[in-house]
């Protein structure tokens, strides 16, 4: 179905198999997403985006919960099924309801909304937005 | 500069002034922005948009902090300058920190990123994120 | 300030100024806008858009007025400074008043808005909309 | 299939069973759409959506079908399947020909198509275009 | 599934007949491809379009290769599901190895990312990257 | 005018320092562009977003004009106005010509309008396109 194979544990290079060790550890799961398997048709890919999602994901000034939830809202707004699907997942892993995503996405498509009404009136910036 | 006339408290209709006057009673603040401005010559617009703003972006299960971040996500998403300056603004007026601020766009951006990865390897959802 | 320099008449070659006469000839106009003066450099360009938004715009089964709103409401979908203020314009120079500008953004802003919550949601296409 | 189960009628409170009433009273159906089912799972974007949608989408300055070509347009714009979808069969419901939603798409393409020139070669907008 | 119904040669006009017998003999294949049968359901789009991708796609400055992996790297970033297959198989018929697509994968999905923290912080352009 | 300050080398931590270093070195230039100075306010963005570009961007399958052109279409197509100067400018530095610049941007505003016509008219994917 992919314009690429995915790519099996039993299949992949040393290298690879590295990295789906390390998701796997990680992520105290018995296997990789089809993602990872697709990324690694391009090992320095598949390196350098789990390294960037583990780095980014982890909890920081945000926490976790809140940072899968600003995913799924930046993934329904490019339309990624794939994205919106499995950052879902991942948002009610940490702890999302129902009534949670309907907030995000009640925000989400309401920015939608609101870019697009700035946009078509060219509103100029408030001075009071820019900084000195 | 906008493609309409920015439309002004003393030269508003009587309907466009309540809800300006609807807006800086519920922000305590003494004028409006540009974007109301430029809706104002729309009134049903005007209306609709503040009103659905006004319900969205309240407390509810989210935090309006974390709605606003969500904001900034998307409009950075979208490239639309208005909402991006406003919405950041409004995000640090609820406080948010420049640090909170470098994980929204280093999440945001990281989403649109792997977003064009799914897309570009058209990888197929894993069963186990499809609801029955 | 654009990356490209603007391609005055006086500096055309032979076969920009062709183009540049009919787009003066076509709308009745004594100069064209810096968007062909950009398309300039680089005429097979610059001839198959024109020929392209000549034959498109044309009275067909949809009036001219109707083409430019649909024109208006896509720009502002993809945050095109330009062609916003642009085909704002065309638009009104063809009749539309402030009161059906306010109804395309207000659509354009609305099906944006929608578009969110079909993709955050995931919904599946109702079977009667499929075609057999 | 969709990130949340779709709410039949069955099974719906009374706040969105007294939703999908008016749709299906206003609308003359005896069923709403998926898109209905699925925003059910939050009942005041139900409302919202609904109330935006009907009031909107209502004969004013332009048209019922002149609106959905426009809605037609920005989600084909944004690759909103579902959208894509229900809105062509809406808009052919209004009256819409083969030969009218070939002209929406050419224009819609094309304006995807200057859009992206215009940005990328980063054309100054002519100051005829500006309002004073 | 399609919207339209795909037009088959046999079902054809003569206008869309010397379209299809065009785009098999200068691709020399023996059919033509879905999006075709698609377009051919307005026969001034599908003449108008297939003209363009034969001009624009040719070799010139760039060679076919370099076209297809920009082609394959724009569908990607707009989502778009069909554009994305056909032209990853466009490219790999002109020689694109898996190792090339990894990279024209590896930088759009870059490119989206700074887009993304460029607009967020709105960075100003610097002088130097502007003509004078 | 950035939501930001800008944060020059003068200002900077030792751990901005070390990075504005690296790309001073790398680039064989005496200064770093406002985006680095920008990002400068989250560091860890600041290194991770520099580490990917100096490897993403280098020499591999693809020569790195390629990767440049490709960079532009994707900016273009994105209406990022920062990155489509940035990448234009580092694009002719690696030997772009305008006529070569034309070529990018034809061919990434034709399939920014064929993923439209595909996506207006929801073409279904041909089956040889798909990987078994």
């Amino acid at each position: 179905m992919s314009v690429v194979s995915l790519i099996e544990y039993a299949d992949a290079s040393a290298e690879v198999r590295a990295v789906f060790d390390d998701i796997m550890t990680t992520r105290k799961v018995d296997s990789v997403n089809n993602f990872w398997k697709a990324l690694a048709n391009h090992p320095a890919t598949l390196r350098q985006v789990w390294e960037e999602v583990k780095a980014v994901m982890a909890p920081g000034a945000l926490d976790p919960l809140v940072k899968e939830m600003i995913y799924v809202a930046v993934s329904a707004t490019n339309g990624c099924e794939y994205c919106t699907y499995s950052h879902t997942a991942g948002a009610r892993a940490k702890g999302m309801t129902e009534e949670m995503l309907g907030e995000v996405l009640a925000v989400a498509s309401l920015a939608n909304k609101t870019n697009r009404l700035a946009n078509g009136y060219r509103v100029p910036v408030d001075e009071q937005f820019r900084r000195s």
